[in-house]
């Protein structure tokens, strides 16, 4: 079985894919896009990308290209602690404190905003395209005094030493990743466990008007289902239009989801569901 | 008066700035936090930074940060086009369709995939770490047949030649920006006009239990406030903890939001309005 991600190597959905799919083959694609082509292509049998409060790659690009180009089926979704060190070569282990540039993804940085306001108030800090990018750099420059910031992965990946530690701010530390697939064969794959089943609803509504989003939720909400997440997304069609993503905290069932899908389509609505999988944390 | 934003220069945000703070000075900062400290410390007056659907830049730590860290106030809203071009060195205008490599911010490549999955198949696409820095790249490296995906101003600004315009995706073509400041004084500096009012509300509630998000939108759907955006956000206190952000199409008045505010922290929830503020489309 092969298994496409979003690249490059050593990046946090390299990570997620490593710990989750160990024994099989990895394919790295350069974009959420092309990754979900590929999919669908045939390329590769499954897809890993980000879909939330990720550090590289574009999230709503994910949702959006699912729902308007491919439809494809999430089949799992994995939740991966982010942990941010401060990686520098073995030859300045014990400089790191003077070091003249920090380089890292952007999000990266602003992860590690208050570390680095606190102890590199005025040193340089530089965007690079990935966090494993940045590992790279400083792993082919190591007669300069620079630092990285990047996973323990990267740090292991270049032979480089983590000279700090977890130097993220807490408010931002976790990334869920989906796993995608052309149908839904999360049996085939074993990927479907009894326990932390939910189910994605994305629900389009004919006209913005006062009062849709509160009926949509009655639905949901007299039958007691938990929503763990909602998301209004702009329509590509115009302005005023919005779709939502609703995420339920429950399989799907014979009884409850079909139930809620007919009662919103009687009312006006398009409804889909993109996906009743299991959650994976790590 | 100075303004700061989200840099390097000529990247989305630097146009959004240009052109809505024509005659102020303009300040770049390297990430999102780093601008709204900056705000905060008092080294400029109003701050620029992307909230929605951007090309550059983490969208998530807007929100949060605002929520966690900085508790600045929204004081008005940009909504820019993004118009993505493929551009090359003026001594390549003629032989685009034959560059060897094209550079761009992984999210602008993501935006234009279509395109280039039609017309550059097989062709290297090198992400970079802004659709400026990828303009910059190939004007600095004339001599060989490379191309950058960027907008109109990056071309100008580094002497380059539009070879084809309009090559992003219908799918994802603006971005949303927020203008901030310490305390609301949107009215001096003349940001509030009566027409296209909206406020931003946070709620936060007690735990998360089925109905809840129901009852909040009960408040707004009984008034026939309408919603333009609602969306989850975890809360750094653990995974099951979410609060929500509401954007209404209106303007702060002395009846209705009050209302809103006092009937769901009665019912336990904690709202915060971080903004009553007026939108620009450009």
């Amino acid at each position: 079985m092969k298994v496409g991600f979003l690249g490059p190597e050593a990046t946090f959905t390299h990570v997620a894919v490593q710990s989750f799919f160990e024994k099989e083959e990895h394919l790295a694609y350069t974009s959420i896009p092309a990754c979900m082509d590929g999919l669908a292509e045939g390329e590769v049998d499954l897809a890993v990308v980000p879909i939330e409060n990720s550090v590289e790659g574009s999230v709503p690009i994910t949702i959006d290209y699912l729902v308007h180009e491919q439809p494809l089926q999430i089949v799992g979704e994995i939740i991966m602690p982010i942990r941010q060190h401060l990686i520098v070569s073995k030859k300045n282990a014990e400089k790191w404190k003077d070091a003249k540039v920090i380089y890292s993804h952007s999000h990266a940085l602003a992860q590690c905003h208050p570390f680095l306001h606190e102890h590199f108030k005025s040193t340089r800090l530089e965007p690079m395209t990935s966090t494993s990018a940045a590992a790279k750099f400083v792993s082919e420059n190591e007669h300069e005094n620079i630092a990285a910031i990047a996973n323990e992965y990267a740090a292991k990946a270049y032979g480089l030493h983590i000279a700090v530690s977890d130097i993220h701010s807490n408010t931002y530390n976790r990334t869920k990743f989906v796993i995608l697939q052309r149908e839904n064969t999360a049996k085939e794959y074993g990927l479907l466990k009894k326990e932390n089943q939910k189910s994605t609803f994305v629900v389009m509504m004919p006209e913005n008007k006062a009062g849709a989003l509160h009926q949509v939720l009655s639905a949901f909400a007299w039958r007691k289902i938990d929503l763990s997440k909602i998301e209004s997304r702009p329509m590509k069609t115009g302005l005023g239009n919005y779709f939502f993503i609703i995420d339920v905290e429950m399989g799907y069932d014979e009884v409850l989801l079909p139930g809620v899908k007919q009662e919103l389509e009687a009312l006006g609505f398009t409804v889909k569901i993109i996906g009743s999988y299991s959650t994976y944390s790590k």
